[in-house]
C-alpha cells in the first residue's frame, strides 16, 4: 500500500480542533462588537472572474493572485479564467455596483473570510488567511471613520487588548507634505512604501530606501521634518493610557496644528495648501467627533502613517500594540467603486489583523480557560458483559443514556467500541481529558442510577439521571443555555 | 469611467445579509449539535496539492476539479501544481494520515466548509457550495453508524424537520445482490450510478439505463427482484411516523430476514453469502443499537439504496424527506485513509446537503421569524441644527449615546451623515425597518432624556437613558445576553 504526501500545500495551515476554537472565538466576538454597531454579514465567493481581480492592487499584486486553468477542451491552452480572492475590498466594491438597487444608501457590512496570495510563505505569512473587514458606504461624513475606529477599537477591548493607539493620517496631507518635499509624483507610490516599513525598518533604513529612490538629501531632510512632530505625544508615556483622554486630545490638536503652519507661508490657493487643510479639517472633525468616547485616549495623530494600499483617497488610520506593531488599518477610497459602476461611491473602510490578533493572543494567554478544554463534557462507557444479549443490552442502554444527556444540552461523547474492558475506557477518557464518565453497571441497572466518576478528583456518585445532569454541570462550570450554539 | 463586469463568477455565488444570516443559523443550529455528541471542528485550506485530490473521485471527479496554475516563471507552462477542495473527506484522510501522533484513538470530526466543482451550473447546483461533515476514524463499531445517523436526525429536528426516512443499506450486501443476479464486477460502479439515481428517473428509467449498460433482462429482473422487498415498509404509510418505531423495527427485521433467505441456497462458504451475512448482521446491529432511541422510528432499510461514491466499503445510508429527496448521506469506509497513511484506519461519515436544506426550509418557511429582522435594534438620528458648534455637539451627543446603548448589548446604528433634517433619517431608518429611532433634541438635552419613537406604532417617549434600553429591549423581543455571540 503506496502512501502520499500529507502535507498541506506550501503556506497553508490545518486547523485541528484546538485551534478551530481558537479562530472561533475571535471571529465570534469581533462579529458580536461589529453587529452592536448595525453593520451586517457579507459573503462572497473565493473564486473571481480573474479580470475583477487583475489591475486593482498593482503590479505586485498580479504576480501574488491565484490564477485558476479553464476547463474541459480549453485546459490544454494553459489560460485562466478565475482567480482567487486577493482581499475583500474590491468584492465588496462589485457587490455594490451589482446590487445597487437591493442595496441600502448606506451600506454598512462586515465579511470575515479567507484571502490567498501566492506570497513567500515566512513566519507568520501565510497564503491563505482570514480577512476581517468592516466597510460603510455612501457617506462622505467623518461620522463614518468615527464609527469605523469605535468599533475596531471595541472589538479589541473586547478580546481583551488595553494598550493600543490608533494612529491617524489623510492622504491628501501625505501627499501636500510629499509636494513640498519635492518629491516627484510618479516616484510617490514608491516612497510611500518606504514610509510604511519605518517600524520594521528604523529611520535609518528609510533613509537609505529612500536615497535609493534617487530622492535627494534636501527631500529627505524635509520629508522627515514635516512628518516628525508626532513625537510630541509618545514622550507622554505608555503609562498614561487610562485617564488620558484630555492629554491625547491636546496633544492630537497641536498636531494638526503645526500640520496648519508648516503650510502657512504659501498663497492661499495653492493646491498643496488647499489639499492640507482640507485633510486637516476632517482630522479635527474626528477628534472632535469621538471627544466623549471610550476611543478618545488612544487616538494618535501621525503625520507619518503611510498605509501601502494605492486605492486610498483621503483619511488613513493604524491600530498599534505596544511592542507588537500593527493589528489592522484601513481608511477611505471614495473612487474604487467607481471602476465597476461607472461612478463614484464614498467609501470607508477597517480591516482587523485576525491572524495576528490570533497569534499575539496566543503568546499573551489572553483566550479563556475553558476554551482550551476537553472534547465534551462527558463520555458514556459501555458496561462489559460477558454474555451476548447483555452486552448488546448494555450498549443500548450507554446509547439510551447520552440521549437523555444531551437532551439537557450537555456535550455527550460515547465509547465507540463495544466489548472493551471499563478500565480501558476510563483511560482513554482520562488521557483525552473529559471531566467525567458515565455508566451503567450491574448495580445501577438494578437500582435505575446512573454512575458518574469525576476524573480530575477520582470522586464517584451514583445518581438519577436528572440528578447526574445537574452534577455534571455544576463540574463543568459551563453555559449550557441551549439556545447559544458556540 | 468604465465600468466592468460586476456579476459574480459562472455557478458561484453572493450572500447579501440576509442569506449569510440564514446560512449561519443553519451552520449554528448544526454544529451545536454535532458538538453535543461530542464532535470536534476541523478545518483544511481551500487549496491542496494538486496531487492530494486526482484520481479520488473517478474520471469525472478529475474533470470537475478546478486546477491552480503554477505561479512567477512556470505560469507560462500552463501546468497546475494545486487545486481547489473537491470534498470534505479527502482532506480529512490526508489530515489523519498527517497529524497521527497528535489526534486521539477515536478521532470524530465535525466540518462546515465550502467545496468547489466545476459542474455545469443548473437550479439548485453550484460550483461553491458548502458541505457540513462528521465522521468518526478509528472504529469498526456499529456504535459509530448508530452514533452517526442520531446525530445527523437530531440536527434535522433541531431545524424543524420531522418527515424524514433513514435509508440504510450496505455495499456488500449490494455487491453479493449483483454478483446473484450476474452482473460483471467491471460494469458494478456504473449499475449502482444508475440505480442511484431512480428517485429521480423512475423504475422504467433504471431499466433503461441498465438495458444501455448491456445488462440482460434476467439480471434486470434478478436485480429488481432481490433489491424490492422495501416497499413493504412503505405500505404502513407516512401518517404513522409519530409512533411508529415498534412497527418501523419489526417491518425492518423483516426485510433484513428476507435478504438473508435469498441466499439460503448457497452453500455456507459461498463468498456472495458470506459477504451478504456479514452485512446483513451489521446492518441488524445498527437496529437493535438504535431500538430505543429517538431515530428508530426513522430508520428504513433499504436494499435497493445504491450511494454513488466509490470509496464506500461497508453501510451505506441517506437521508430523505417526502417529497424533496435526499437532504443528506454517508458511508463506510475502511480504506481510504490507508491511501495517505500506508495502514487502513475504519472510518465512517455523514455528510448533510446543507444549500439544500437551506432551498427546502425557505420554501417551507422555517426559519425563525426574529431572523429575517431589521440591519439593528435602534438608529440614533444626529439632531439638526443651523448654528455651526451646535451641529457639532449634536454629532457627539449622538456617538456618546449610541455607546451608551451598545454597552447594554443593544444593536445600534447611527445615522452615517451630518447635517441632514430629520424628518429624512427617519424616513431612511423606517425604509430599512428598524424598529426604533432614538434622538436627543432641543428639549431632551435640556431634560438630560432621550426620545424613542417606535417605528412600526408611531409611539413616541422620553426616557432615561436607562429607561430607552430596556423599552428598546422589550420591543425587540430579542435574547441579548452578551455573551452569546450570534
Amino acid at each position: 500500500m503506496a502512501s502520499a504526501k500529507t502535507q498541506p500545500a506550501r503556506g497553508m495551515r490545518d486547523f485541528l480542533p484546538a485551534d478551530v476554537r481558537k479562530r472561533e472565538y475571535v471571529i465570534g466576538v469581533i462579529k458580536e462588537v461589529y453587529e452592536r454597531y448595525g453593520f451586517e454579514p457579507l459573503e462572497t465567493p473565493a473564486v473571481e472572474n480573474i479580470e475583477t481581480l487583475m489591475g486593482k492592487y498593482g503590479e505586485e499584486g498580479n504576480q501574488l493572485i491565484f490564477k485558476i486553468l479553464k476547463r474541459g477542451e480549453h485546459e490544454k491552452t494553459g489560460e485562466a479564467d478565475l482567480a482567487l480572492r486577493y482581499d475583500l475590498t474590491v468584492p465588496l466594491a462589485r457587490v455594490v455596483a451589482q446590487y445597487q438597487n437591493e442595496l441600502p444608501k448606506f451600506f454598512k457590512r462586515y465579511q470575515i473570510q479567507p484571502v490567498w496570495r501566492a506570497d513567500r510563505p515566512a513566519r507568520g505569512r501565510f497564503r491563505e488567511f482570514y480577512q476581517c473587514d468592516v466597510d460603510v458606504l455612501g457617506s462622505k461624513s467623518m461620522v463614518v471613520e468615527a464609527e469605523l475606529i469605535t468599533a475596531a477599537s471595541d472589538a479589541l477591548v473586547a478580546l481583551g487588548f488595553n494598550d493600543f493607539t490608533i494612529r491617524l493620517n489623510h492622504r491628501q496631507l501625505m501627499d501636500a507634505n510629499m509636494t513640498e518635499a519635492m518629491i516627484a509624483p510618479e516616484n510617490r507610490a514608491h516612497v510611500l512604501g518606504v514610509l510604511d516599513k519605518r517600524d520594521k525598518i528604523g529611520e535609518e533604513g528609510v533613509r537609505n530606501g529612500l536615497s535609493a529612490l534617487g530622492v535627494s538629501e534636501d527631500s529627505i531632510r524635509t520629508i522627515f521634518h514635516r512628518l516628525d512632530n508626532r513625537t510630541s505625544l509618545d514622550q507622554t508615556g505608555k503609562a498614561g493610557f487610562a485617564e488620558l483622554s484630555v492629554e491625547a486630545s491636546t496633544a492630537n490638536r497641536q498636531i494638526l496644528g503645526g500640520q496648519l503652519r508648516s503650510f502657512n507661508y504659501l498663497p492661499s490657493e495653492n493646491p498643496a495648501k488647499v489639499a492640507a487643510s482640507h485633510a486637516i479639517f476632517e482630522l479635527n472633525k474626528i477628534l472632535e467627533l469621538t471627544e466623549d468616547t471610550r476611543v478618545a485616549r488612544h487616538i494618535r495623530m501621525d503625520p507619518s502613517l503611510a498605509r501601502g494600499l494605492s486605492y486610498y483617497t483621503g483619511t488613513i488610520m493604524e491600530i498599534n500594540v505596544e511592542g507588537i506593531g500593527s493589528l489592522g488599518g484601513g481608511g477611505r477610497y471614495d473612487n474604487l467603486v467607481g471602476m465597476f459602476l461607472g461612478k463614484d461611491v464614498p467609501a470607508c473602510g477597517f480591516s482587523l489583523g485576525l491572524e495576528r490578533i490570533i497569534v499575539v493572543m496566543s503568546e499573551r494567554k489572553m483566550f479563556p480557560p475553558e476554551l482550551i478544554s476537553s472534547p465534551a463534557d462527558v463520555m458514556v462507557l459501555i458496561w462489559y458483559h460477558k454474555d451476548k444479549d447483555e452486552k448488546m443490552e448494555a450498549a443500548r442502554e450507554s446509547l439510551s443514556l447520552a440521549q437523555e444527556l444531551r437532551s439537557s444540552g450537555l456535550r455527550v461523547d460515547v465509547y465507540p467500541v463495544r466489548n472493551v474492558k471499563v478500565s480501558t475506557q476510563i483511560a482513554y477518557a482520562a488521557k483525552r481529558q473529559f471531566p467525567f464518565v458515565a455508566f451503567v453497571g450491574e448495580n445501577e441497572r438494578q437500582s435505575g442510577l446512573v454512575s458518574i466518576k469525576d476524573l480530575r478528583s477520582g470522586e464517584q456518585s451514583s445518581l438519577s439521571p436528572a440528578g447526574a445532569i445537574e452534577h455534571i454541570k455544576a463540574g463543568t462550570r459551563k453555559d449550557h443555555a441551549e439556545s447559544s450554539p458556540q
